[in-house]
């Protein structure tokens, strides 16, 4: 249990909270404020954001997608190096923060930013930003990682680094009021699975990092179950508050990391636009099934203290199924579609892919080649 | 629920992270160590540090004594001063750390560094400082507060300011090795009364927050059931993260604090010399029968979540009776001595200290009067 862990982002937490940026963000600094397709306009998170921004001088860049294309952003880099951009602030959710970390790299750099996700260049100098919250789902608004496409070449990648981690961050969850069910339960299923990528690996000592992760899925599980009561100032702080903490790098520390699910989930979204938290729970169950070996002790401590399985030598087959029952009952598949080709066309697809991307030896005992992939893909058809 | 929270200290924690430090002060940095009785040179910790800082300019104070008192640090203030050290290294445990915190915000004041204490002068800037932690008991080395006592007095006052929060701190299980039995009973109880002062209050909707305080007091309570394996790298490392959890600012975030146990404590440290956490211990039990009222409903949750107690009208009070049979268990006394007084003469000599130090409304809910005080003094020593 050796680590080092800070985490420097400033947590503006609460209703209303969107006026602090006023003073957050020095009163000299050029502004560029990201967002995505304009949903901030109607909930009134826009104006909430411009009134703040009153006094600096401000700019915006709108239309980054879900799952942000280099192509799209690069053109935000440009208008970072050409109005000489001090300061970026990204309004939005996953996508759109992890957009602007890239941006914030890029402009930093004076080759083509797509070097930063193939690792030719290391990212150690970037524009500051931070972030407005608007989808608690990926942590991003408070971490140093990101994940952006290449459109071109179907590419998913990410990247991290200290220099693009936000400033600060704003949780209002007031600004989920007029979020689509869909997201709300995509953010659910986002978080969960970021906490179990680094809870459902080998047993450690770490007992402090193992009960604040039950912490977090009983929380999740609890908002899952009590859906119907999503339009509710409780529901909402505690599904933002959680989601957050599922990945700023605390339950994380001084633990193994798994994110396999993460890496073979990317390609589904690459190749068919399947949602992120929906790829992750069609491959996640089979994968914990396949890599059982490994995955046996912490998933019975995990029905145990998460679900109230009583003790049994199928406790962990069962608390598989109990995750699986969580995602049915929010309407999540957990079976690969075959996106309208033939079974066999779709898997090779995606074993092309993690190919191509390296994606070869994956989890946190390198157990998942690329055959284990295949078998967790056989397994999530069947 | 509303809050910002930002913890900068940047941990590194584990076995032989001492050696860390050489890198994160800057080399060009004249350092000031400051250290207690000296048990740091019996340790090892002292040579660890010294190989370190090799390569730096660096000069020691040592003879911080426990319940660091403003004339012994006024001593370290003229040095820092004197000899423009850039840096300060605290090497100890909290009252070393709580000491430094005063050193290093005095040294950057040009009147009496007691101005800080009573509130005469707000701490803005000090002398940049960190912490190699040798007792995990107070978080004090990743966070803002510190305690300082004036002798000639027998005042005992906090205080609090981002600009004395450590830089980074160095949480290396391998110290506690050598300390003595006594130390580790007192860290235990410290972090657990940390932990209550911050969820022993009206319940909230903060279910983050609430699992994540019964995670370390869970923890905690294992620890001193499992007190005779306390030579062992896993009980260590698990005692030292959830001391430094405990009061980090995380799980106080956004909900209500209590800490009149701790104000009401630090008299009798202030009076007899009482070691901090057996304070803490001695008026706890009683505060929480006397507050009954506003405690009821979170020490039913604590029984569930953290004893595992069965519901029933009493379970607030049982809860009560086993927080003070994990107490007993581990040697630590939950009843007022007399002191060598009579009993009125020590409750007299403590109220009036209160009353002297403006601590006349504690508690969360402003309840706790000077006559409060006075009955759970009462039906401490019954």
């Amino acid at each position: 249990m050796n680590f080092s862990y800070v985490n420097p982002t400033k947590i503006f937490f609460g209703q209303q909270q969107i006026a602090a940026i006023k003073d957050a963000i020095p009163a000299d600094q050029k502004v560029l404020v990201i967002y995505g397709g304009g949903s901030i306009k109607k909930n009134g998170v826009y104006d909430q954001v411009a009134e703040a921004l009153t006094g600096h001088e401000w700019s915006e860049f709108s239309g980054v997608e879900p799952n942000p294309t280099k192509e799209t952003l690069d053109k935000a880099v440009a208008i970072v190096k050409d109005q000489n951009i001090d300061f970026i602030l990204a309004v939005g959710g996953g996508s759109v923060i992890d957009g602007s970390k890239y941006v914030a790299a890029a402009s930093k750099y004076d080759g083509d930013g797509w070097d930063i996700m193939i690792g030719k260049h290391q990212v150690t100098e970037a524009t500051p930003l931070a972030a407005i919250l608007t989808l608690p789902a990926t942590g991003s608004e408070s971490n140093m990682g990101a994940v952006i496409t290449k459109a071109e070449t179907q590419d998913k990648l990410p990247f991290m680094s200290p220099a693009v981690q936000p400033k600060f961050a704003v949780l209002d969850p007031d600004v989920m009021k007029t979020l689509p069910e869909r997201q709300l339960i995509n953010g659910i299923v986002d978080a969960w699975v970021h906490v179990c990528e680094q809870y459902i690996t080998l047993p450690t000592d770490a007992m402090v990092q193992d009960g604040y992760a039950e912490t977090l899925l009983k929380t999740l599980k609890m908002l899952g179950e009590q859906f119907a009561e999503r339009d509710d100032d409780k529901w909402r702080a505690n599904l933002m508050w959680s989601a957050n903490q599922a990945l700023n790098g605390l339950i994380g520390s001084g633990v193994p990391h798994d994110w396999a699910t993460h890496m073979i989930g990317h390609e589904l979204t690459a190749l068919w636009g399947v949602d992120h938290a929906r790829s992750l729970a069609i491959i996640q169950p089979s994968l914990l099934r396949n890599q059982m070996q490994f995955k046996r002790a912490k998933l019975e401590q995990m029905g145990r203290n998460v679900f109230g399985l009583e003790s049994g030598d199928d406790l962990a087959e069962r608390t598989i199924e109990a995750i699986e029952a969580f995602y049915h009952q929010l309407g999540v598949a957990t079976q690969l579609d075959n996106y309208g080709e033939s079974r066999e066309q779709a898997i090779d697809a995606i074993i092309d892919q993690l190919n191509k991307h390296g994606m070869t030896v994956l989890g946190e005992n390198q157990a998942i080649t690329l055959e284990r992939s295949r078998e967790i893909l056989e397994l999530a058809v069947s």
